[in-house]
Protein backbone atom coordinates (compact mmCIF):
# COMPACT_ATOMS: atom_id res chain seq x y z
CA UNK A 1 0.00 0.00 0.00
CA UNK A 2 1.43 3.48 -1.15
CA UNK A 3 -0.11 5.04 1.59
CA UNK A 4 1.18 2.83 4.62
CA UNK A 5 4.92 2.78 3.06
CA UNK A 6 4.19 6.56 3.11
CA UNK A 7 3.14 6.89 6.78
CA UNK A 8 6.18 4.27 7.32
CA UNK A 9 8.82 7.47 5.76
CA UNK A 10 7.48 10.45 8.15
CA UNK A 11 9.26 12.10 11.17
CA UNK A 12 6.76 11.70 14.31
CA UNK A 13 5.48 14.72 13.43
CA UNK A 14 4.63 14.16 10.42
CA UNK A 15 2.53 11.16 10.60
CA UNK A 16 1.08 13.12 13.62
CA UNK A 17 0.26 15.64 11.12
CA UNK A 18 -1.12 12.63 8.75
CA UNK A 19 -2.80 10.85 10.96
CA UNK A 20 -4.63 14.30 12.79
CA UNK A 21 -5.97 15.31 8.74
CA UNK A 22 -7.14 11.28 8.04
CA UNK A 23 -9.28 11.58 11.22
CA UNK A 24 -10.43 14.80 10.82
CA UNK A 25 -11.44 13.92 6.93
CA UNK A 26 -13.05 10.47 8.16
CA UNK A 27 -15.37 12.39 10.51
CA UNK A 28 -16.21 15.05 8.47
CA UNK A 29 -16.84 12.77 4.99
CA UNK A 30 -18.87 10.23 7.49
CA UNK A 31 -21.23 13.14 8.44
CA UNK A 32 -21.38 14.87 5.22
CA UNK A 33 -20.44 12.25 2.62
CA UNK A 34 -17.30 12.82 0.74
CA UNK A 35 -18.63 15.27 -1.98
CA UNK A 36 -19.84 17.66 0.90
CA UNK A 37 -16.63 17.86 2.65
CA UNK A 38 -14.21 20.71 1.12
CA UNK A 39 -10.81 20.63 1.40
CA UNK A 40 -10.91 23.79 3.65
CA UNK A 41 -13.16 22.18 6.14
CA UNK A 42 -10.34 19.25 6.79
CA UNK A 43 -7.56 21.57 6.77
CA UNK A 44 -9.48 23.71 9.48
CA UNK A 45 -11.05 20.43 11.39
CA UNK A 46 -7.59 18.87 11.22
CA UNK A 47 -5.81 22.45 12.76
CA UNK A 48 -3.40 22.53 9.38
CA UNK A 49 -3.03 25.61 8.65
CA UNK A 50 -1.22 25.61 5.07
CA UNK A 51 -3.10 23.61 2.24
CA UNK A 52 0.40 22.76 1.28
CA UNK A 53 0.38 20.05 3.58
CA UNK A 54 -2.71 18.04 2.57
CA UNK A 55 -1.39 18.27 -0.57
CA UNK A 56 2.45 16.63 0.55
CA UNK A 57 0.92 14.32 2.49
CA UNK A 58 -1.89 12.64 0.20
CA UNK A 59 -1.04 14.76 -3.23
CA UNK A 60 -5.14 14.78 -4.16
CA UNK A 61 -8.89 14.21 -2.53
CA UNK A 62 -8.59 11.06 -4.08
CA UNK A 63 -5.52 9.44 -2.18
CA UNK A 64 -7.02 11.32 1.12
CA UNK A 65 -10.02 9.40 0.68
CA UNK A 66 -7.65 6.00 -0.17
CA UNK A 67 -6.33 6.56 3.27
CA UNK A 68 -10.18 7.15 4.98
CA UNK A 69 -11.23 4.14 3.32
CA UNK A 70 -8.05 2.54 5.12
CA UNK A 71 -9.05 4.13 8.40
CA UNK A 72 -12.56 3.26 8.63
CA UNK A 73 -12.37 -0.45 7.60
CA UNK A 74 -9.58 -0.63 10.28
CA UNK A 75 -12.17 1.06 12.85
CA UNK A 76 -14.64 -1.01 12.00
CA UNK A 77 -13.35 -4.09 12.03
CA UNK A 78 -11.47 -2.99 15.27
CA UNK A 79 -14.97 -2.60 17.13
CA UNK A 80 -15.90 -6.32 15.44
CA UNK A 81 -12.89 -8.12 16.17
CA UNK A 82 -13.93 -8.64 20.00
CA UNK A 83 -17.13 -9.87 18.79
CA UNK A 84 -16.49 -12.07 16.23
CA UNK A 85 -15.37 -15.12 17.20
CA UNK A 86 -19.02 -16.29 16.02
CA UNK A 87 -18.83 -19.88 16.98
CA UNK A 88 -22.30 -20.37 18.50
CA UNK A 89 -25.87 -18.98 18.50
CA UNK A 90 -25.05 -17.03 22.15
CA UNK A 91 -22.30 -15.77 20.37
CA UNK A 92 -24.11 -14.64 17.17
CA UNK A 93 -26.83 -13.21 19.50
CA UNK A 94 -24.29 -11.26 21.70
CA UNK A 95 -23.20 -9.66 18.57
CA UNK A 96 -26.43 -8.73 17.34
CA UNK A 97 -26.75 -7.14 20.41
CA UNK A 98 -23.57 -5.28 20.64
CA UNK A 99 -24.21 -4.16 17.04
CA UNK A 100 -28.09 -2.88 18.00
CA UNK A 101 -26.72 -0.96 21.79
CA UNK A 102 -24.16 0.24 20.26
CA UNK A 103 -26.41 1.86 17.16
CA UNK A 104 -28.73 3.15 19.70
CA UNK A 105 -25.93 4.82 21.87
CA UNK A 106 -25.12 6.60 18.95
CA UNK A 107 -28.88 7.94 18.20
CA UNK A 108 -29.53 5.51 15.00
CA UNK A 109 -27.06 8.00 13.07
CA UNK A 110 -24.38 7.61 10.60
CA UNK A 111 -24.98 3.68 9.74
CA UNK A 112 -21.70 2.00 8.71
CA UNK A 113 -18.76 3.79 8.07
CA UNK A 114 -17.78 1.63 5.35
CA UNK A 115 -21.71 1.52 3.84
CA UNK A 116 -21.87 5.06 3.47
CA UNK A 117 -18.57 5.23 1.71
CA UNK A 118 -19.64 2.52 -0.48
CA UNK A 119 -23.05 3.43 -1.37
CA UNK A 120 -21.20 7.18 -2.52
CA UNK A 121 -18.10 6.16 -4.19
CA UNK A 122 -18.52 2.50 -5.59
CA UNK A 123 -19.77 4.20 -8.85
CA UNK A 124 -17.76 7.31 -9.30
CA UNK A 125 -14.54 5.88 -8.30
CA UNK A 126 -13.15 2.11 -9.54
CA UNK A 127 -10.15 2.43 -6.83
CA UNK A 128 -12.40 3.54 -4.15
CA UNK A 129 -14.96 0.65 -4.90
CA UNK A 130 -11.83 -2.17 -4.79
CA UNK A 131 -10.84 -0.98 -1.49
CA UNK A 132 -14.41 -0.92 -0.19
CA UNK A 133 -14.76 -4.46 -1.63
CA UNK A 134 -11.62 -5.74 -0.04
CA UNK A 135 -12.75 -4.55 3.53
CA UNK A 136 -16.14 -6.12 2.96
CA UNK A 137 -14.24 -9.38 2.18
CA UNK A 138 -12.26 -8.93 5.55
CA UNK A 139 -15.08 -8.41 6.98
CA UNK A 140 -16.67 -11.47 6.23
CA UNK A 141 -13.95 -13.82 6.32
CA UNK A 142 -13.54 -12.66 10.20
CA UNK A 143 -17.72 -13.68 10.59
CA UNK A 144 -16.81 -17.14 7.78
CA UNK A 145 -13.92 -18.39 10.64
CA UNK A 146 -16.09 -18.27 13.60
CA UNK A 147 -18.91 -20.17 11.62
CA UNK A 148 -16.37 -22.57 10.84
CA UNK A 149 -15.24 -23.35 14.02
CA UNK A 150 -18.61 -23.46 15.37
CA UNK A 151 -18.78 -26.48 12.33
CA UNK A 152 -15.71 -28.33 13.36
CA UNK A 153 -16.87 -28.59 17.00
CA UNK A 154 -20.07 -30.51 15.22
CA UNK A 155 -22.13 -27.38 16.40
CA UNK A 156 -23.10 -26.76 12.80
CA UNK A 157 -24.20 -29.77 10.30
CA UNK A 158 -21.71 -30.34 8.02
CA UNK A 159 -24.43 -29.64 4.73
CA UNK A 160 -24.26 -25.61 5.61
CA UNK A 161 -21.77 -23.27 4.08
CA UNK A 162 -20.01 -20.97 6.32
CA UNK A 163 -18.74 -18.76 3.81
CA UNK A 164 -22.46 -18.29 2.64
CA UNK A 165 -23.75 -17.95 5.36
CA UNK A 166 -20.99 -15.23 6.27
CA UNK A 167 -22.10 -13.40 3.39
CA UNK A 168 -25.31 -13.27 4.05
CA UNK A 169 -24.91 -12.27 7.11
CA UNK A 170 -22.76 -9.58 6.61
CA UNK A 171 -24.95 -8.08 3.78
CA UNK A 172 -28.08 -8.11 6.39
CA UNK A 173 -26.50 -6.19 8.50
CA UNK A 174 -25.66 -3.40 5.90
CA UNK A 175 -28.91 -3.46 5.23
CA UNK A 176 -30.36 -3.34 8.70
CA UNK A 177 -27.25 -0.22 8.92
CA UNK A 178 -29.00 1.61 6.59
CA UNK A 179 -32.39 1.10 7.50
CA UNK A 180 -31.40 2.20 11.16
CA UNK A 181 -29.90 5.12 9.72
CA UNK A 182 -33.44 5.82 7.59
CA UNK A 183 -36.28 4.73 9.96
CA UNK A 184 -33.80 5.95 13.17
CA UNK A 185 -34.61 3.07 15.11
CA UNK A 186 -33.14 -0.55 14.99
CA UNK A 187 -36.63 -2.78 14.95
CA UNK A 188 -35.12 -3.43 11.23
CA UNK A 189 -32.00 -4.27 12.39
CA UNK A 190 -32.82 -6.32 15.07
CA UNK A 191 -35.65 -8.30 12.48
CA UNK A 192 -33.20 -9.19 9.97
CA UNK A 193 -30.48 -10.06 12.33
CA UNK A 194 -32.47 -11.96 13.97
CA UNK A 195 -34.12 -13.79 10.78
CA UNK A 196 -30.53 -14.71 9.85
CA UNK A 197 -29.49 -16.10 12.84
CA UNK A 198 -32.73 -18.09 12.67
CA UNK A 199 -31.48 -19.39 9.52
CA UNK A 200 -28.21 -20.45 11.10
CA UNK A 201 -29.98 -22.22 13.87
CA UNK A 202 -31.88 -24.00 11.22
CA UNK A 203 -28.43 -26.00 10.15
CA UNK A 204 -27.70 -25.90 13.68
CA UNK A 205 -26.66 -29.07 16.09
CA UNK A 206 -28.66 -30.25 18.89
CA UNK B 1 -48.23 17.36 -0.22
CA UNK B 2 -47.07 20.56 -1.48
CA UNK B 3 -45.42 19.59 -4.38
CA UNK B 4 -48.28 17.40 -5.67
CA UNK B 5 -50.55 20.36 -5.22
CA UNK B 6 -48.75 22.32 -6.48
CA UNK B 7 -48.37 20.51 -9.87
CA UNK B 8 -52.12 20.52 -10.77
CA UNK B 9 -52.16 24.06 -10.88
CA UNK B 10 -49.51 24.15 -13.10
CA UNK B 11 -50.11 24.37 -17.22
CA UNK B 12 -49.43 21.27 -19.34
CA UNK B 13 -46.19 23.15 -20.41
CA UNK B 14 -45.63 23.71 -17.04
CA UNK B 15 -45.98 20.49 -15.57
CA UNK B 16 -43.83 18.85 -18.41
CA UNK B 17 -41.18 21.60 -17.87
CA UNK B 18 -41.18 20.66 -14.39
CA UNK B 19 -41.43 16.72 -14.81
CA UNK B 20 -37.97 16.71 -16.87
CA UNK B 21 -36.04 19.19 -14.20
CA UNK B 22 -37.30 16.35 -11.73
CA UNK B 23 -36.28 13.50 -13.98
CA UNK B 24 -33.10 15.20 -14.82
CA UNK B 25 -32.43 15.73 -11.01
CA UNK B 26 -33.27 12.11 -10.24
CA UNK B 27 -30.97 10.64 -13.04
CA UNK B 28 -27.85 13.47 -12.16
CA UNK B 29 -28.38 12.79 -8.19
CA UNK B 30 -28.89 8.70 -8.61
CA UNK B 31 -25.07 9.01 -10.33
CA UNK B 32 -23.28 11.84 -8.53
CA UNK B 33 -25.37 12.31 -5.30
CA UNK B 34 -27.48 14.71 -4.35
CA UNK B 35 -24.29 17.03 -3.23
CA UNK B 36 -22.11 15.92 -6.02
CA UNK B 37 -24.98 17.60 -8.21
CA UNK B 38 -25.40 21.28 -8.78
CA UNK B 39 -28.28 23.60 -9.82
CA UNK B 40 -26.45 24.23 -13.39
CA UNK B 41 -25.97 20.43 -13.91
CA UNK B 42 -29.29 20.10 -13.68
CA UNK B 43 -30.81 23.29 -16.02
CA UNK B 44 -28.23 22.07 -18.63
CA UNK B 45 -29.29 18.26 -18.35
CA UNK B 46 -33.25 19.64 -18.79
CA UNK B 47 -32.88 21.56 -21.10
CA UNK B 48 -34.05 24.64 -19.11
CA UNK B 49 -32.15 27.86 -20.27
CA UNK B 50 -33.29 29.79 -16.81
CA UNK B 51 -32.33 29.55 -13.15
CA UNK B 52 -35.56 31.34 -12.33
CA UNK B 53 -37.55 28.57 -13.72
CA UNK B 54 -35.78 26.24 -11.11
CA UNK B 55 -36.84 28.11 -8.45
CA UNK B 56 -40.66 29.02 -9.93
CA UNK B 57 -41.04 24.99 -9.53
CA UNK B 58 -39.31 24.04 -6.48
CA UNK B 59 -37.92 27.21 -4.13
CA UNK B 60 -35.43 25.82 -3.13
CA UNK B 61 -32.69 22.74 -3.60
CA UNK B 62 -34.63 21.00 -1.11
CA UNK B 63 -37.76 20.64 -2.28
CA UNK B 64 -36.33 19.73 -5.47
CA UNK B 65 -34.67 16.87 -3.44
CA UNK B 66 -38.29 16.01 -1.85
CA UNK B 67 -39.64 15.64 -5.98
CA UNK B 68 -36.38 13.40 -6.53
CA UNK B 69 -37.52 11.41 -3.80
CA UNK B 70 -40.94 10.78 -4.28
CA UNK B 71 -40.08 10.32 -7.98
CA UNK B 72 -37.99 7.71 -7.27
CA UNK B 73 -39.94 6.53 -4.79
CA UNK B 74 -42.78 6.04 -7.79
CA UNK B 75 -40.41 4.32 -10.19
CA UNK B 76 -38.70 1.44 -7.72
CA UNK B 77 -42.59 0.66 -6.57
CA UNK B 78 -43.48 0.92 -9.97
CA UNK B 79 -41.00 -1.14 -11.08
CA UNK B 80 -41.68 -3.63 -7.74
CA UNK B 81 -45.58 -3.61 -7.64
CA UNK B 82 -46.02 -6.12 -10.57
CA UNK B 83 -43.32 -8.66 -8.83
CA UNK B 84 -44.45 -8.15 -5.34
CA UNK B 85 -47.49 -10.65 -4.60
CA UNK B 86 -45.57 -12.51 -2.80
CA UNK B 87 -47.45 -15.35 -1.94
CA UNK B 88 -45.69 -18.26 -2.26
CA UNK B 89 -41.86 -19.50 -2.42
CA UNK B 90 -41.85 -19.67 -6.28
CA UNK B 91 -43.49 -15.63 -6.17
CA UNK B 92 -40.35 -15.00 -3.66
CA UNK B 93 -37.68 -16.80 -5.89
CA UNK B 94 -39.26 -15.62 -9.05
CA UNK B 95 -38.96 -11.61 -7.31
CA UNK B 96 -35.17 -12.45 -6.25
CA UNK B 97 -34.48 -13.97 -9.97
CA UNK B 98 -36.05 -10.22 -11.31
CA UNK B 99 -33.79 -8.58 -9.44
CA UNK B 100 -30.96 -9.84 -9.96
CA UNK B 101 -31.17 -9.34 -13.40
CA UNK B 102 -32.23 -6.18 -12.95
CA UNK B 103 -28.93 -5.31 -11.39
CA UNK B 104 -26.64 -7.73 -14.04
CA UNK B 105 -28.72 -5.61 -16.80
CA UNK B 106 -27.20 -2.29 -15.40
CA UNK B 107 -23.71 -3.46 -15.01
CA UNK B 108 -24.28 -4.13 -10.90
CA UNK B 109 -24.32 -0.41 -10.20
CA UNK B 110 -26.21 2.19 -8.94
CA UNK B 111 -27.23 0.47 -6.20
CA UNK B 112 -31.38 1.13 -4.86
CA UNK B 113 -32.48 4.33 -5.90
CA UNK B 114 -33.89 4.66 -2.68
CA UNK B 115 -31.08 3.49 -0.62
CA UNK B 116 -28.74 5.49 -2.33
CA UNK B 117 -30.69 8.86 -1.57
CA UNK B 118 -31.39 7.68 2.06
CA UNK B 119 -27.66 7.00 2.41
CA UNK B 120 -26.79 10.19 1.85
CA UNK B 121 -29.77 12.53 3.59
CA UNK B 122 -30.67 10.54 6.36
CA UNK B 123 -28.47 11.86 8.95
CA UNK B 124 -28.51 15.50 7.31
CA UNK B 125 -32.35 16.18 6.07
CA UNK B 126 -34.82 15.52 8.51
CA UNK B 127 -37.16 15.72 6.35
CA UNK B 128 -35.97 13.42 3.44
CA UNK B 129 -35.47 10.78 6.29
CA UNK B 130 -38.76 10.90 6.79
CA UNK B 131 -39.93 10.65 3.39
CA UNK B 132 -37.50 7.79 2.62
CA UNK B 133 -38.50 5.84 5.55
CA UNK B 134 -42.19 6.39 4.69
CA UNK B 135 -41.19 4.73 1.32
CA UNK B 136 -39.55 2.02 2.71
CA UNK B 137 -42.79 1.10 5.00
CA UNK B 138 -44.82 1.55 1.67
CA UNK B 139 -42.22 -1.03 -0.10
CA UNK B 140 -42.94 -2.95 3.15
CA UNK B 141 -46.51 -3.00 3.25
CA UNK B 142 -46.21 -4.51 -0.50
CA UNK B 143 -44.20 -7.53 0.53
CA UNK B 144 -46.01 -7.78 4.35
CA UNK B 145 -49.40 -8.47 1.78
CA UNK B 146 -48.23 -10.57 -0.16
CA UNK B 147 -46.95 -13.16 2.97
CA UNK B 148 -50.28 -12.26 4.63
CA UNK B 149 -51.76 -14.15 1.52
CA UNK B 150 -49.96 -16.84 1.77
CA UNK B 151 -50.42 -17.54 5.23
CA UNK B 152 -54.63 -16.71 4.80
CA UNK B 153 -54.34 -19.47 2.22
CA UNK B 154 -53.13 -21.82 5.04
CA UNK B 155 -49.34 -22.04 2.89
CA UNK B 156 -47.38 -19.96 5.90
CA UNK B 157 -47.70 -20.95 9.38
CA UNK B 158 -50.19 -19.30 11.76
CA UNK B 159 -47.65 -18.05 14.24
CA UNK B 160 -45.18 -16.84 11.52
CA UNK B 161 -44.83 -13.08 11.16
CA UNK B 162 -45.56 -11.65 7.97
CA UNK B 163 -44.80 -8.31 9.02
CA UNK B 164 -41.64 -9.48 10.25
CA UNK B 165 -40.47 -11.44 7.55
CA UNK B 166 -41.53 -8.39 4.86
CA UNK B 167 -39.11 -5.88 7.25
CA UNK B 168 -35.84 -8.48 7.27
CA UNK B 169 -36.44 -9.36 3.55
CA UNK B 170 -36.81 -5.41 2.34
CA UNK B 171 -33.52 -5.14 4.61
CA UNK B 172 -31.65 -7.84 3.72
CA UNK B 173 -32.99 -6.12 -0.05
CA UNK B 174 -31.13 -3.21 0.80
CA UNK B 175 -27.86 -4.71 2.22
CA UNK B 176 -27.99 -6.69 -0.90
CA UNK B 177 -27.93 -3.67 -3.54
CA UNK B 178 -25.70 -2.16 -1.70
CA UNK B 179 -23.06 -5.06 -1.71
CA UNK B 180 -23.88 -5.47 -5.52
CA UNK B 181 -23.05 -2.36 -6.32
CA UNK B 182 -19.86 -2.42 -3.77
CA UNK B 183 -18.89 -5.79 -4.89
CA UNK B 184 -19.76 -5.48 -8.76
CA UNK B 185 -21.48 -8.63 -8.65
CA UNK B 186 -25.08 -10.28 -7.76
CA UNK B 187 -23.40 -12.65 -5.40
CA UNK B 188 -24.01 -11.21 -2.15
CA UNK B 189 -27.84 -9.97 -3.27
CA UNK B 190 -28.74 -14.19 -4.31
CA UNK B 191 -26.94 -15.49 -0.98
CA UNK B 192 -28.94 -12.92 1.53
CA UNK B 193 -32.10 -13.51 -0.37
CA UNK B 194 -31.74 -16.84 -0.51
CA UNK B 195 -31.31 -16.91 2.68
CA UNK B 196 -34.08 -15.35 3.51
CA UNK B 197 -36.68 -16.87 1.23
CA UNK B 198 -34.85 -20.55 2.99
CA UNK B 199 -36.32 -18.68 6.39
CA UNK B 200 -39.73 -18.34 5.24
CA UNK B 201 -39.66 -21.94 4.02
CA UNK B 202 -38.78 -22.97 7.36
CA UNK B 203 -42.27 -21.79 8.09
CA UNK B 204 -43.77 -23.03 5.20
CA UNK B 205 -46.67 -25.78 5.50
CA UNK B 206 -46.53 -28.62 2.95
Amino acid sequence: MRSTTETRRLTAKGRATRDRIVTAAATLMHDRGVAGTSTEDILEAAQVTSPSQLYHYFGDKKSLVQAVIEYQTEHVLAFQRPLLRLDSIQALEAWRDAIITSQQARGCRGGCPIGSLAAELSDADPQARAQLAAGYTQWEDAIRDGLRSMQERGELEQDADPGQLALALLTALQGGLLMTQTRRDTVALETVLTAMIDRIRCHAVG
